[in-house]
C-alpha cells in the first residue's frame, strides 16, 4: 500500500478541513464522504474528487477503503467506531470520542479486538510551536517539570445551539488542554481541582455550564498543572503553555499573523494572534493526518492513541464533578479507564 | 515640614537598603538607625550619615524623629509599631505585619487611635510595570477582569534557617503576590484554593512548609485570580502578570538585564531577567518611600494601607488553611479582619 | 476561462516550486512543463501532472496554454518572452528578465505590442510581513516615507558555478532589494551609491564579484533608501525592512521557525528565523502566482510589472557602476528604460 | 586619595546633570561649580552642595581640585581644557572637544604634557546594552565584524538657535554615532561616504545643515559601517545598534519604558522607547563618572580618551565635507590627527 485511501463520515466544517488535507496529501487517495445531509456538498470540489453518500455503511462495506475519519456528531462516534473496526477499518475519530466514559471504553475495547489503528483528534500535538516545548521538555533541558501551564482561550463564544450539543465547556474545549498537559508531563494525573464562573455570557448558565475556569491538577509525581480557560478573549485565539521545571523554563507564545511593528507618536503596536484554530492549527492537521497514515503505512507508533482520549475524557469528567460540588476529585474516585 | 526625619529600626538588609534609599531622597533627613548588634554598622556610611543605637527607645523618644521604618525581625513588628505610633510617629513596616491575625488587628487599632500614618512594604505596588498594568485595567480598556494571574518565582531557595522563621511561603513570599492580586482586582476575595508541593528541596518539607504552589482565588464579583509560585527559578526572577477581560488583556513580562541579542548558527540568545528582588524593584523602593513622604507631608492618601497588610495576612492564613486541609477555605470562616 | 491553463519553461529548483504551486492552485491548469534535460522530471508527479518536453516550441504552439512561466536560466529568458508573447501567451518571468537592459527593453516592448500581461518574479511583495508594511506605508499612518531600509542576507554562500553566472551579487540578489525598495517607496530612485568588500569567500573577487554591501539610494523626492547585503549569515536566511517617515516607523522582522523561548541558568533563547526563501517565502510564491491568474482571468491590475524588473535592473547596473567607479552614479546616466 | 574632589564649568543641562551624579557618586567630593550666569542656580541643592562662582579661575587655582568637568559651552572647551591641564587637574571634557581639529589637537597636547588624565563625554560607551554588545564583539562570539549598523535618531528637531551653535549635525549628533561605530569596531575608518537630506524643517537648511543622513564607513581592514541619522523621531529617541560577523549578529533594541503589553481587538500595543538621553543614558553618566574617578584613583585605563574624542571629530568634519561635495572622502584627505 503506498497511499491511504480513506473515507470521511461527516461533511461538516471538520470534515471539510480533513478532506482537504487528504486531497492535496501524497500520504491519502480521498474515495467517500457521507453525511446525512449532502445537498451543501454538491458542485463542490469534494463532489468532484469523492463518492458522496448519505449512507456511511457505503464506507464500512467498500473493500477499497482503508481508513475511516468519524467527523460526524459526538454522540454518532461510538457506533461509526464499533462498526469501522468491525468492518477492519482504521479509525481517526474527531475528540471527544464520546460524553460517556463507559461507551468510550467499550469503542476502544472493539478497536483493540479489531486490531486496527485508532487515532483521536487532538491536533495540537502537532502543532509546531508546543510540539518543540515538548520535544525541550523530553532533552531534559528544563530537568523534572514542576508546574504546566495552559492558557486556552477562544477568541469567541459558540452559539447557545452549539453549547447545548458540546458537552460542557471541560469536555468541549478543555479537554485539547487536558490532553495538552498530559502529554507534556509525560505522567498521569491524580487530581482536578476546578474554580469556574459565568462571566461572559448567560446562556452558559442557562445551560447549566460555565464560561470561564481555572483547572489545577496533581500529577502522579506530585508536581502540578494549570489551566485557565475562557470561551471569549476580545483580542483572539489565546493558545500559550509553559512547563518550568528545576533546570528551567519553556513556553510558546502566540504566533501573529505578521511580525510588523508600527511606532508612532500615538502608539506601538503590533499584530494580533492568528484569529482561531483553522488558522492557528491549519499546518497542526497537515501533520495529524500524515502521521495517521504513517501508523498504516509504516507501522509507526501512533501519537495519540484511544487511551489518550480516554484520559482526557476522564478529566473532562473529574473538572465537572469538580465544579459541580466544590471539591478537589481524585481520578480514582471515578470509573477506570483500563481496556482489557 | 520640608522634610521627614526618620528613624530606621532593624540595620540587615532591607534595613540598609532603606537607609540607602532615605540618604539620597530629597523627601527624608535620615536621622537614627536602631539594631540589636551594631557592629557591622561601625565605619560605614549609616554611620557617618546617621546616629546608631541599640536602644529603639532613642527612637521613639527623639522628638525630632517624624517616622519610623520597621526593619527588624517579624515578631518583633507588633511591639515596635505600637510603641511608635504611641509616641506619634508615622509608621512604615515591612512585611507581614505579624504572623498573627490578631496581633495585627491590635497593631493598626492603636496606629487608628494614634492618629498617625501607616504603610506596608508591599513594594511591587511601585514597580513601574506593575503600576502600568494596574492604571491600564482602572482605565477600563481591558474591560471588567476575569482573570487575574501572577507568576512568582524567586531564583533561589533561601538557607533552612530562614525558612524557620519565615512564618512559612505563604505568608513569606506569596503575600506579595496576594497583596498584588488584591490591588490589581480592587476586589476582595472570598475563597482561596491551594495545591501545593514540595518538589525542590527536602529543607521546605521538614519544616512543614512547601516550596511550589498553585493558588486559586474567587472574588466577591465571581471573577477568578491565579498564583503560580515556586521558591526555585534556574533562570532567575520571574515576576509576570496578567490580567484578563472581557475587552482584552494587560501583562508586564519580566524586566531583562539587557535588551541585547545574539544570533549564531547554534542559537538564538537573550539575557536574562533581572536576578533578584534588589535589582528587580531597586527603584521600586525608591518610589515606595517617596511616598510614604507625600503622605505625611502632603496629606496624599496612601497607596498601601494597614488594612491592605492585613488582608493579604488574612489570604496567607487562608491559603496554609487550604493546604493543610486539602479544600478552598472561604474567607468568612476566618477571624474578621475589621479595624473599629 | 475559468482556469489558467499554464506551461513552464525550465524544470530546476524554481521551475518545480512554481509546478507544485500551480498544481495545488484553484485558479490554475498546469499542461506542460519544458526542459532541455527531463530525465530528473521522470517518474515525478510532475510527470503524472503535466506532459514533460524537451521542446518549449511545444508550448508555444499549444493553443491550450494561457500563459507561460520562464524558469530557465537568464540568458534564455528574453527569447522566451518575445516567442511566448509573439504567441499571445501571458508571461511570468522569473527574475533578471535579463542581464542587458537594452534586450530587457526589447522584450517588454515585444510583450506590450502583443497585449498580453507580463510579471516578473518578484516574490517578495507577496510576504504578508512586507505587504502589510506597504499598506502602513500607503494608509499614511506613518507619515512620508524619510528612510526606507532593507536588511537582506542570505544564509550561505552560492558555489561558485552559480556566482559565474549570477550576474554578480547586485544583479542575483540585491535586484529584489532594489524591488522592494521602489514597491514600499512608491517613488523612483535617481541616484545610487554603493560600498562593497569581498570578506566572505575569495571566490567572489576571483569572479569580479563582492559579497557584502551597503547601498544608499536618493529618491527623486529627497527620502532615501539604504539596503546592506551580506551572501552568508550564519544563523540563516535576515529579511527584514524598516521605513521611517515623519509620523512614525513601521518595520517588518524575520519570522522564526517557532515562538518557543527556552531560558536556563545558562541562557535565554529563542528559535532561528526561517531557513531561506523556500521557506521564508512559501506563502509569498503561492500568493504571486494567484495574482498572476487573477490579472488574467478578472483583469486585475499587476502587483508587479515588466516596468518594475526593468528598473530594477537598472538598479542592479547602477550599484555595479558605482561600486566599480567609486562613486554615485545618477540614472540618467544609464540608457533610459521607456517603453515606448 | 578616597574621592576625587571635582569642579564644574557650566552650569547649564549637561553640567547640572554631572553634578547630580557627583553629589551622588561614592567616588567624588564636589566642590566648585562655576558658571557665567549663576542666579538660575542660587537657592538649589547646588548652592548647599558647592561653591559656586562666575569665575573659572577660582577652579583652575583651587589645590584642593583633582578634576574638572568642562560643561560649558564648545566654543570655550580648548581654551578651559588648556588652563585646567597647566594647573595640573584631571579633565573630563563634554563633546565635541572643539569644531577645529586643530584646535582640538593643540588641546590634547597640552594634556599630555601636563601628564593628566582626560576623557571625553561619549556616554554611549557606558550604556548597558551596547556594552554588552561591545564585550560580545570582543569575545569572538559573532566572528569577524563585517557591518556594523547605528540608527540613531532623536524625539524632536532643536531648536533654531541651537542649531546654529551645534557645529551641524555630523559634530553635535553623529559624533556620537561615529565614536560608537569606532569603538564597536576597533578599527579606524578609512573613509566616509554621505548621503544626507533637508527633509523635517526648513530650519536646517537656512543654516546650511541637514537632518536626515545615511553614512557609510569603510574600515581599515575593508569591513563596513553604516550610520542612519534623523533629527526628528515622532516615536521616541531611537537608538540601536547590530553587529554582523561572520559567525553571527549581535544587537541591542531600544530600551522601553515598561514591559507591558496590551491586547484589545482593536489593536496589541507596547510601551515607547525611552523619551531622550537623560532618561536613556541616566544609568551610562552615571558609570561615566564612576571610571573617570577609577582612572583617577586606580590608574585604571580610560574607556574614552582625547584620542577617541579626535577622531569622532575628523569623522564629522569628513562626514561634512562627503556631503558638501557628493563624493566619498577619505580620511588620509584630513589633518592627520596624530598627538605626539
Amino acid at each position: 500500500m503506498s497511499k491511504v485511501t480513506a473515507g470521511i463520515i461527516g461533511g461538516g466544517r471538520i470534515g471539510q478541513l480533513h478532506a482537504d488535507n487528504l486531497i492535496q496529501s501524497p500520504y491519502y487517495q480521498l474515495r467517500s464522504i457521507s453525511d446525512i445531509h449532502i445537498s451543501h456538498l454538491e458542485g463542490t470540489v469534494y463532489e468532484k474528487e469523492a463518492i458522496i453518500t448519505t449512507n456511511p455503511n457505503d464506507l464500512f462495506l467498500d473493500p477499497e477503503i482503508d481508513a475511516i475519519f468519524i467527523c460526524s456528531s459526538t454522540d454518532t462516534h461510538v457506533d461509526f467506531i464499533k462498526r469501522a473496526a468491525q468492518a477492519g477499518k482504521h479509525v481517526f475519530c474527531e475528540k471527544p470520542v464520546s460524553f460517556q466514559i463507559e461507551e468510550t471504553r467499550e469503542a476502544l475495547q472493539v478497536v483493540k479486538d479489531a486490531g486496527v489503528n485508532f487515532q483521536v483528534g487532538f491536533n495540537r500535538r502537532y502543532d509546531k510551536h508546543f510540539r518543540k516545548v515538548f520535544e525541550t521538555v523530553r532533552s531534559g533541558t528544563i530537568g523534572e517539570p514542576h508546574v504546566i501551564k495552559v492558557t486556552s482561550r477562544d477568541p469567541e463564544a459558540p452559539p447557545e445551539a452549539y453549547i447545548q450539543r458540546s458537552g460542557g465547556m471541560f469536555m468541549d474545549m478543555t479537554i485539547h488542554d487536558f490532553d495538552m498537559i498530559r502529554y507534556l508531563s509525560g505522567k498521569e494525573v491524580v487530581d482536578v481541582t476546578v474554580k469556574a464562573a459565568n462571566l461572559i455570557d448567560e446562556k452558559f448558565k442557562r445551560n447549566d455550564d460555565v464560561d470561564t475556569a481555572i483547572i489545577t491538577l496533581t500529577f502522579e509525581d506530585g508536581s502540578l498543572g494549570v489551566i485557565d480557560n475562557s470561551r471569549q478573549a476580545a483580542y483572539g485565539y489565546d493558545q500559550r503553555i509553559e512547563v518550568f521545571g528545576d533546570k528551567g523554563v519553556v513556553s510558546a507564545e502566540n504566533e501573529q499573523n505578521t511580525t510588523v511593528k508600527i511606532s508612532t507618536r500615538e502608539s506601538v503596536s503590533s499584530d494580533h494572534p492568528k484569529y482561531f484554530f483553522l488558522d492557528r492549527y491549519k499546518e497542526a492537521y497537515v501533520e495529524e493526518v500524515r502521521d495517521f497514515a504513517l501508523s498504516i503505512l509504516e507501522q509507526k507508533p501512533l501519537t495519540c492513541s484511544g487511551y489518550d482520549g480516554l484520559q482526557a475524557e476522564n478529566l473532562a469528567l473529574a473538572a465537572r464533578l469538580s465544579w459541580q460540588e466544590g471539591r478537589t476529585v481524585t481520578l480514582s474516585e471515578l470509573i477506570p479507564v483500563k481496556i482489557d
